[in-house]
């Protein structure tokens, strides 16, 4: 692949946690050019300022929104909440675009009005997009133009339900206890991130409520036959990445850990970025990788499936890197085997 | 009171995180006098030295376990699982104990032995024992000589769903999903514990078999009519102390945040210990101190229950001095009000 | 002493890290009745909610600053840089003031000006101030009408220092690395606190300019014949609590580890809040309490001496009580065995 | 390159963290062929389950030390200090080694002995090894059969220091105040390394005393005039990975920061992998990366360097492929533009 062949790409929000990630990746990525990454407040400067790690390794410089995109392939669009809808529509129809924002997830205006507390300002747009969770949607992405990247916490969650609910193997509520790292909370400072407490600290927060929660529904139901209660807790870990789900599910008859381990075997065999572990995962295997590790185990009709990612890479930058590949026709491991460390 | 009047206690184990607990407590505690100390790998040596946050604070040298008893009001046993069962049989019968291991908590030979994985050589002495739960038996505890002092993670459920089963509102099966810190593994290096990976790790362990789960159900079915199914799971956290139990509960009707609050208010309304938040409780408003910190929320039919505990103080040490304060006839909190910080 | 006898304290500035540290000592110090604690932004709300380790434990709601003060022995200044110096000049001439911020601290105005970058305009008030370093000027303290309590990096070295420079043991420029908890930033959420990135950083900054040298150096000018260069240089580390300083000096002759303990040990013998340790301190072990630990290497005329600190604690608010027990003529640690943990 | 081309290596002691790091960046090295990882307690394991981060990244499974070499270009020892002395001398010549314990660091046999406490059994083998610290000795690097990698702590303090000594910049003691991250104890859990205690500690160690000392000084003195007194002093830090050292020397003239950075840009002129930061480097910002970042600061005469570094990068298994690189007459940084991350 010749420079000329390279995708080239256009980051709109490089100076949070998704833009540092994608940076990560994208700069190193063998087949992309990286032509361009804003960043309104930060324009104007070396991108290894404000991302010390890459000091060194990139020349760019971060530069305000551009009025017009030219030459672009495809967009990464990690903003906040809300602008991802202000830019799709004006996009040209031959650019392809990754929103890891919620903006385009939900097919209901009204189910993402509630959630996410503002107006929905472009949801004429929304029909084109698919839903970029590579696994359950490999065959939708590579023809898709727009992908609304899945959150972190449904991610990790989905994977893990995925072969449970495509196999029609359950009865009655499902139980997902979700614990993230304190990065899921973005790059700016606040109350529930300072150290002196955070360092020390577990609790729960958005009893019932997570906006992710109907991204997840939705999606089950695109999966199989989905008719359970979905109860979803999310919590604060006193680490910096990771996400950890304790999925506890009932199966409508007897199973054992070995029947589950040959069931998401099956379900992803094609899918490189799923490992099956025995015992527990651990955030700290998957960390600054594009993993999601899965554990289960069984008792009678119970059953708990241990579903772990690093927030930022497969529960964003990552797999958005990952549905671009595909999109583009490349290997979807294509710059993305990011290998964790230990410790 | 006098100096001839204090409780004078022994600590056997007090080279352990339970044994370093209760001296931060019992060495301060108004009405007790310290007498001795065990820890045979330590015996001759200072207490400052191996505690060294209590260096300058205690003349005490540490002992081995003495032959006889004599002149002593109450012992605690804080030793590993399997040791307080070859000392209880030998102890005079004026003197009082508290055993803080699984030795004397369960009412079933099998089921100790199936869960501790060795033989008990004292079943005939474990029906005099009282299950030290203070809230849930706090009359049984003042007539008491000999304690079982819960598990941590016992503690940290029981005190969470007791109100739900003893006012009868449990319908189908119960989630625990249970966090604990690093120093509920003891105070000897292991590899589970080993900093390089811990600081950044999350991860499941024991799925279905933890040893504390007899323990909640014995005591689910002295405190109600306990008939729903416990699914519970431990997981370790990497803080060093703290245990956030998240309950998962189906009511048999609808409830609501409020009526729950009520409940569990009148519940606890003579348990200075446990704390009603809003919100979510967080390990580290109860760190240190021997609180339990306890938040809800509902949806229909569904309850969620938070419980937060310090897993060595309300988790071990200190509901062990609760019992002991209660057993002498004083009040439960005196030398208890272990005040936590902030950060 | 009846209620009538006791202390009556107020708190400016109740609701920062140091405000949370003085209610944890003074709402269970014997001799103290807390009055009033102000924190404007929280005035009217429970201390418990803000300070949640303190729920259940006082009933007192924070309040705005009063304009009169009746009735009133003491006062805590814990407020920001600045402030100190618009209430003290309207005190009351019977009420005691203990300043926990920089206000009071040095005798120089332009000093002062150039390193706190705001105009001074109270100066005439800092003559009666005595520099509460309490190990150092016990005797002064005790007849002190006002107080101005030693900056957290200070008290690390000056202790470190002071029984080098009392015995005139020094030649040459001397070396301060110190390094702090990032409770030292206090308890509003910064950049620099930002849990994701804070706990795996380690980084120096303000190099040779912190705030606190001056005040170092005009302490050591008193405690002796101060003539060496000071080096002083403050680092950031990922805990929570804690300062540890280590100090390099060169003696005047050479010198082993067995005479430095010799002469600390004559220095410090009426200290009990200062404890001389073999090895290295350790901030693990003077967490949350009131110790300074100190430790000490020799080699030929080089020497080390190692300093440990609570920032909070012996750094400010416990040093401002072990002041005011010493202005109310009690024992220097009434209300202040405040004991570690382990761990 | 064809697969033939490539350079084919062998590790010696692949379960530990520096065996760990090896294989994190040598599976993925273009040029490179990895043929076998010995692990004697593993041997037989699949090397992705003991580093679990590896698990679906390779093949490989550990193996037993083999009795012969064949076919192999190089081996890496990372094996406990006095192992690599067994080795190396049973090497075949045409294999080259890099070694990344300390057995071969130091020329005297007897300061050898003094700092590591064993016999010296190889001492004939040590003149044929160049010391690996890329950076100053780069042109012996390209020509040497066996490399001495140098410690983590000497790489950071001589990284640091070389412009100053190779300039004839200093007079006088030159004191370093270094502290490390927990994995520079190894893989092993032990007592130093328990995470309760050590995720809120800090302390020095081996005062004056460290074996990286000697390498340090025979280092200086060979990249230019040494004739100061070290200080050097280690302390631990709680995080998983980092060196921090914080270098105070004093310049025979004054000396400007803007100075220094020029002298210090000229030096490492060549050299990717030294960064040049303004402000004072960080931890953060080199973790899992083979960069060293230097900041300065400068007052008259006195000198401030801060020196950061992966300990298990640029300190151990990064600095050995940059050694290995050049040996091969590959760019130095080919497979290892590791890049860190944000958070």
């Amino acid at each position: 692949m010749t420079q000329q062949d390279k995708i080239r790409v256009g980051i709109f929000g490089g100076s949070g946690y998704g833009g540092s990630e994608l940076l990560r990746i994208l700069l190193f990525h063998p087949q992309v050019e990286l032509v361009f990454v804003t960043a309104n407040e930060q324009a104007g400067k070396p991108i290894g300022e404000v991302h010390r790690n890459l000091h060194g390794l990139t020349q760019l410089n971060f530069i305000a929104a551009p009025e017009k995109l030219e030459g672009i392939d495809c967009v990464f669009l990690a903003l906040p909440h809300g602008q991802a809808m202000e830019i799709v529509p004006r996009l040209p129809p031959d650019v392809k675009a990754i929103d890891l924002s919620g903006d385009f997830r939900l097919r209901e205006q009204s189910i993402f009005e509630k959630h996410y507390k503002q107006p929905h300002t472009a949801m004429h747009a929304q029909a084109e997009f698919v839903y970029g969770l590579t696994e359950t949607n490999r065959e939708a992405v590579k023809s898709a133009r727009l992908i609304a990247n899945p959150g972190c916490f449904a991610t990790a969650t989905l994977l893990g339900l995925a072969p449970l609910v495509a196999n029609n193997l359950l009865s009655g509520r499902v139980v997902v206890d979700a614990k993230t790292g304190s990065s899921g909370s973005g790059a700016k400072a606040a109350a529930n991130t300072h150290h002196p407490q955070r360092m020390n600290s577990f609790y729960a927060y958005k009893p019932f409520t997570h906006q992710h929660v109907p991204e997840i529904e939705q999606e089950l139901d695109h999966i199989g036959d989905w008719t359970s209660e979905l109860i979803f807790m999310t919590h604060s870990l006193p680490v910096s990445r990771g996400i950890f789900a304790s999925i506890y599910a009932e199966a409508n008859r007897e199973i054992t850990e070995d029947e589950l381990r040959t069931i998401y075997a099956d379900y992803y065999r094609e899918s490189f970025f799923v490992r099956l572990v025995s015992g527990s995962p651990d955030i700290n295997w998957v960390k600054t990788s594009n993993f999601c590790d899965l554990g289960f185990a069984a008792r009678g009709r119970q059953i708990v499936v241990f579903s772990a990612i690093d927030n930022l890479v497969k529960g964003a930058a990552g797999q958005a890197v990952q549905n671009m590949n595909l999109m583009f026709g490349l290997d979807e491991t294509t710059g993305l085997k990011l290998v964790g460390t230990n410790p």
